[in-house]
């Protein structure tokens, strides 16, 4: 019975290793897509998006399996009540690179950013894939230096999106309403991202040390 | 022991109607603060949020006790399961009733909303807080034709969240870039509170029925 549950806990996280990585190819995609507007690679990441979907409601069907068969208790039980919050923000992130790559599709064949702000956005989205891919590292060695890096790059990444705030309120603005709705949704989607990476990075963590961040702290 | 468990679960279940119950205060202040420039209102939304944090957080160490030490199965894993997911989006409902509420103190003494959408903007306020009443009222009874309701307002508050992107998007729109950065923000975060409502709504629903709603179509 014991190795069987060792199995199936390997299994979870093998699971969220597989979504991280799509989800890493959706916001590599997206990024791309946005940046150069690129129609055919947003259709792509829009299309693939209820992968991620089906793949996150599927390990959540697992975990709950595991806690009414297995009844799991201690650190074991932390990593399946871990890993249904995990599957739900990463499920999140997939919808945000959705988002961004939806932005590309409804601008083409014009760039959704003035080029005055595209070094920016694409320093957001270098940011972002370097997370996602950070994220999946984690999932995979549990090597908790990449917790730290992952903190860093959000710190990054929310200068980046106050700077996107100061840049369109400032005087110099030559956006129109298109461009600044544009703009301010797609900030936020990556800001959003990032805050997501956070949040999973600290439960990998919590996991490794037992020090649970809180929620709303994430 | 069977005795203990259930009082238990009503516990979990008091304690969701309760963070609920801070929700809908928050929306309905947040609201308030954001149509009537009130920034005394609008701080007093800031300041509580961490109780709603804190309650979130306190809930899903009960919940998780709960799995470790009653190891419940079949609909009483689910309700415990449910509950974790919950909590989650009833702490973001929080945050999102928070945004608005800084919203309305980072303009003050000026409103948020031009003249040409305030009517609007009171309506999606309307909704939000319509949505959260129902849903303290859902958790409370479990009276699942609130559920049909609850998604009714969402698809209300999705129309007006098209027609402000409309109305900003239109010839007439005479905002400047503040402008439409905050209406932008605003009406996200009250599409997003109506989204969460609906994921909690039909988790509620597949509670009495069994019928899951699957991630990332909720």
């Amino acid at each position: 019975m014991r190795e069987v549950f060792q199995q199936e806990l390997q299994e979870v996280q093998e699971r969220l290793v597989e979504i991280s990585t799509l989800v890493t190819s959706a916001i590599t995609n997206a990024t791309t897509a946005f940046n150069e507007s690129n129609v055919a690679l947003a259709e792509i990441v829009i299309a693939e998006d209820h992968k991620i979907d089906a793949l996150a409601a599927s390990l959540d069907e697992l975990a709950t399996n595991i806690l009414a068969l297995q009844q799991p208790v201690a650190r074991d039980l932390r990593i399946v009540v871990s890993a249904l919050r995990i599957s739900a923000s990463l499920e999140r992130m997939g919808d945000l690179a959705e988002h961004i790559a939806q932005l590309a599709r409804y601008r083409y064949p014009d760039k959704v950013v003035k080029k005055s702000l595209r070094t920016t956005f694409a320093e957001m989205g270098r940011l972002d894939i370097a997370m996602a891919e950070k994220l999946t590292q984690l999932l995979t060695t549990e090597d908790l230096r990449l917790v730290d890096e992952i903190r860093n790059d959000d710190d990054a990444l929310d200068e980046l999106h106050v700077s996107v705030f100061d840049a369109v309120l400032g005087e110099t603005w030559k956006g129109n309403a298109v461009d600044t709705v544009d703009v301010t949704l797609a900030s936020r989607y990556h800001e959003r991202f990032g805050d997501h990476a956070v949040s999973i990075a600290k439960k990998v963590q919590y996991l490794a040390t037992g020090e649970w961040a809180p929620v709303g702290q994430q």
